[in-house]
């Protein structure tokens, strides 16, 4: 399936139901209906079928899904049963918590090494990973092999940062620093906006505090 | 200005514009104009000038905006100037770097509270906010009068947690848990989608693989 036949929206309910699906294997259930996702999940029910078409999961008429046969296809659809080496820089507090993140895991990405200015930092290891100083990152992106990068540093550095990494042989960024990365187009950037999010969450707040007023 | 009028785009761009003005700002640059943050951030000049009005912000012709007065206009819009007492629940890897990150700070959240199910991390102070244990989470909201909550906690657990912030007076749930939570209309949810985010990254680089077998 090409890349612009997966609808964005499907990719981020997919983990939903994935979450969903492990909750309900461990309570022990065995067969699930699109039906009854949708109602314990609130998304209407045709959603839930398409969503699951789209990652080739097949269902029996009027009996349902195998839960272990969709968990199973929605990691094989989303990658999460391979696994890739990354780096991550900036070992800061959002930096370190990402390195002892279990999602890494199950999406089949696996954090070698982690990178940081501080010479603090430098030596130690984080939740296993061990902390380089910066000034490596180029060097050891070549040796390991890394091919994806996750950027946990001020917005001031990240552009900096990300051409070394993709000097380096870096393919895919996940950027945390607050700016829009400027890279060649065959490069994969996903940001994750935590100020844009805190942004609407405050601006939210505040237009309901003077409704109130 | 009522809520409708503010699109979600203006204000996820806005904290770009913010960590831009405050880089320079920081290097001494007293006036810039919209052509100018148009050009270092990629970003077409006649939506840098809508964003910028939508803050009430006025530049004068031909000359620009005082960096320092653009800075005020955007913490005052989102509300980052005021502060409102949050409680956290779920101490974990990313519950402790959320108590951590300045970026709360910034946008006018002060963490007063944190809570966990762990006896272990109950009684300890975690970046300098106390954790309590889970079952004193109604009392304490109620008693500190917070009206702004965080879940860290996982999928199965997030949706009793937010009814029980929301029974004890919480209006604003910021929620990184993987789960669509069911709440009264009145109240605030802004979803932090890190596993949706990490779905979508995996599945583009298995395309991107794929194109290049």
């Amino acid at each position: 399936m090409p890349a612009s036949a997966v609808p964005t929206p499907t990719l981020r309910r997919l983990p939903k139901y994935y979450h969903y699906l492990q909750r309900i294997h461990m309570e022990g259930q065995e067969i699930v209906s699109a039906t009854q996702m949708a109602e314990d999940l609130g998304i209407h029910h045709t959603q839930v079928r398409k969503d699951l078409a789209a990652t080739g999961s097949q269902g029996k008429p009027k009996v349902g899904h195998r839960v272990a046969d969709l968990l199973a296809s929605i990691e094989t659809f989303l990658n999460w049963n391979t696994s890739s080496d990354a780096c991550l820089v900036g070992a800061g507090n959002l930096g370190s918590a990402l390195l002892g993140y279990s999602g890494f895991d199950r999406a089949g990405i696996r954090i070698t090494a982690a990178f940081d200015a501080h010479p603090a930092k430098v030596g130690k290891k984080i939740h296993g990973v061990p902390v380089f100083p910066v000034e490596k990152l180029d060097e050891a992106i070549r040796r390991l092999h890394i091919t994806i990068g996750i950027l946990t540093i001020p917005a001031d550095r990240a552009q900096h940062i990300a051409e070394v990494m993709v000097g380096a042989g870096i393919r895919a960024i996940w950027n945390f620093a607050p700016i829009t990365l400027t890279l060649p187009e065959d490069i994969i950037v996903e940001n994750v906006e935590l100020y844009a999010s805190l942004a609407i969450f405050s601006r939210k707040l505040s237009e309901r505090a003077k409704q109130k007023a």
